[in-house]
């Protein structure tokens, strides 16, 4: 007989159990409001002991305060009531990306409460802009008077394997450009290699100031999750997201979540074959999109040198230019197509330079992806431009915190199905 | 400021919760053994009043069993412990093929204790189909001396919707392969319908019989799921699954758990478009490989009337046969890598009449999925054949109750990570 039993092989199932009791008393206190401890123990089950430690810590976290509900009624003690504290942070999202350093502060009712940005410093390496995003996260706390000391995790989006959006300075499509201007000092950034060592310095940076679970991902990835969260694939659970830029990148969101898949490589759409006949690509397998679909090859196939050349010829009605659009149209649509088939999507965001070409791209990108996908896939599935803005690789990383650490394990549930509201309107500093 | 907070809009967290205390009892039990009352509330952290009213209905059940530890010790009263009944079937999975019913039974340690297997009758119904089904389930139950009283669901699989395994009577390719022989006699089984008229009346008739909770999905997508909790994707945690018989299905596994996608459309690999100028498909796309690599586009490529002829032919050194494998094999292999480069699974497993062609075509796989796909997925990915035979759909169907039934919330976390064992050593009675 099998013995299909997991758990008798997990050492970690039992502080599952027991993050999993604070998740329930935070997910009571969001879904009720303030409630008393005898709510609160009534919803969960939790025995009298277990709820006064979890509230204990809670407490002495700053995530919840207990105040009484009014004034004492008759003789006995005054009804306290449990609430969670909005201006107490327990996730903070970071992007360092190639130019901009990005930060956004959420509390534990999952309001997203500050975000800032900053340019960094021309040639800056990885510990100074780890410096400069703690500074410009501490200004930020510091103005909207947010409390860092019941923090449950830190997330932090880079470039590095997984990401392919290469450098403007590198129009070659070869496999330098995964190492891509200041942002990325240590060219460890092949598709083969670990967590690209920029990455990891900063993470380490940020997880000594700060004193809490870092969590790192590749920044196009956590984009994709931004966008699901809080973007253009908000409330569509099922999502895939391509930034066509300097190079392809993407993400596969699955009910709410970021699916990595088994090296973390899943959401790699940039390096669907689209040519059988095709060249060898950096990654290693041939035809690949990147190479027909990123602004490199549309500025080769075209003959230009910039993309702002690329765009003003296009826009005055240049057939070379047009054409070279419309071939990468046709790839990106057949990909997602692929992709669709493979995944089931209910929304496809497109964000980076070639997508913000608007209709002249998108336009055949649909036709294309209609064309070769089941009639029964097609009906389901909305093709849309990405929304946030430099806003989402931020967003995404403050996403992954609640997915992710291990302090708030739980979370999962309550973000897979996140409402259709806009973290738009959060307090908002660009410097 | 946005809000994201999904619970406040769910009215069944609650009622989640609830489960899931079930699912934490349980869990205690499978990890510890035999266990007090006292060691449960322990280790979940309940209070006595939720803990007894769960032990209670389990014990109702029959789901667990309640004994003395051993003779009493000294004046006090003896010590109960609480231990899984292993003759309690928990979970059923049911496959209404094409040609055979097959039935699978598992306990509440996850054990698969009991299978059998049939040939339906030619021509019968839907509903002769589940009378069947449910006499060779009662059969075995009896021979066996299983308890279906404690039952928290059966699975059912069938053909239908999301699955394109063709009858071996059609070799056209034509939407008309999906209505597919005797057990699918309702002809509403186009892509864009919702659950075929069959399905649904098995579903209802097992329903009624056991009154517990059924699931029923395509029964392709099943196998996948199978193969991933007990066959040849055991342990590989992101698995894709390619059938490849008259029709070309699929199925893709996330963490263990089968992902559909938006439409329940998720890993319907045989409508990737594999030829940009390819015809159009009865699913609406265009140059799908079910055109290029399905039974009947073999046999019209060499002009063959059956499988067992062309077979002969391929073996006797046919250069025709052989061509049409090796264009079937690369249009496979790139669709593979699609789907990689989207999903990045840990396994693909392939099934059906033209895996077991074997080596002669899954080389020639082999070797065009490594080259249009990225070295870094290349690396950690294995192709491997079915291992499950006409095992996988049922005990897919078993794996369905323990992830989704209302009545087993939870068990998923410890289904997702199935230890490497096999379930090939349950009691089996084919008849």
């Amino acid at each position: 007989m099998a013995v299909v039993n997991a758990a008798d092989k997990n050492p970690t199932v039992l502080r599952q159990l027991r993050y999993g009791n604070v998740e329930r008393v935070l997910q009571v206190l969001r879904r009720q409001g303030p409630s008393s401890r005898a709510d609160v123990a009534t919803a969960t089950g939790l025995s009298r002991t277990t709820l006064s430690g979890i509230v204990g810590q809670l407490l002495a976290d700053g995530v919840v305060t207990e105040e009484p509900a009014g004034p004492p009624s008759g003789r006995g003690r005054p009804v306290h009531r449990l609430t969670l504290n909005p201006r107490s942070a327990q996730a903070i999202g970071i992007e360092v990306g190639r130019e901009r350093i990005t930060v956004a502060i959420a509390n534990a009712a999952h309001e997203v409460t500050a975000f800032a940005g900053t340019h960094h410093a021309q040639r800056s390496g990885a510990r100074e802009q780890a410096g400069a995003a703690l500074e410009l996260l501490r200004e930020l706390a510091a103005r909207e008077g947010i409390d860092l000391a019941g923090l449950g995790g830190v997330g932090i989006g880079t470039p590095g394997p997984g990401d392919t959006t290469g450098g403007p300075g590198d129009a070659t499509g070869g496999p330098e450009d995964t190492t891509r201007g200041p942002a990325d000092t240590t060219g460890a950034t092949s598709p083969a290699a670990g967590v690209p060592r920029h990455r990891q310095t900063v993470a380490d940076a940020v997880a000594e100031a700060l004193d809490v679970p870092v969590l790192a991902d590749n920044n196009t990835r956590l984009a994709a999750l931004g966008e699901a969260i809080w973007g253009a694939a908000r409330g569509a659970g099922d999502a895939l997201h391509l930034t066509l830029s300097y190079g392809i990148g993407g993400g596969l969101v699955a009910g709410g979540l970021l699916f990595r898949g088994a090296q973390g490589a899943a959401g790699e759409l940039g390096h669907i074959s689209v040519d059988v006949d095709g060249p060898r690509c950096w990654c290693g397998g041939h035809g690949c999109l990147e190479q027909v679909a990123a602004v490199p090859a549309l500025l080769r196939a075209a003959g230009r040198r910039s993309w702002g050349r690329f765009t003003q010829a296009l826009a005055a009605g240049g057939e070379t230019e047009r054409a070279a659009v419309e071939r990468a149209a046709l790839a990106v649509g057949r990909a997602l197509a692929a992709a669709s088939s493979t995944a089931n999507p209910r929304r496809i965001v497109l964000g980076g330079e070639v997508a913000e070409l608007g209709p002249v791209f998108l336009g055949p990108v649909e036709d294309a992806f209609r064309r070769y996908t089941a009639t029964r896939v097609q009906h389901g599935v909305e093709l849309v431009p990405a929304a946030l803005g430099e806003r989402s690789g931020a967003l995404g990383a403050l996403a992954l915190v609640f997915h992710e650490s291990p302090l708030l394990a739980g979370y999962a549930t309550a973000a897979a199905a996140a409402p259709e509201e806009s973290a738009g309107e959060a307090a908002t500093h660009a410097s």
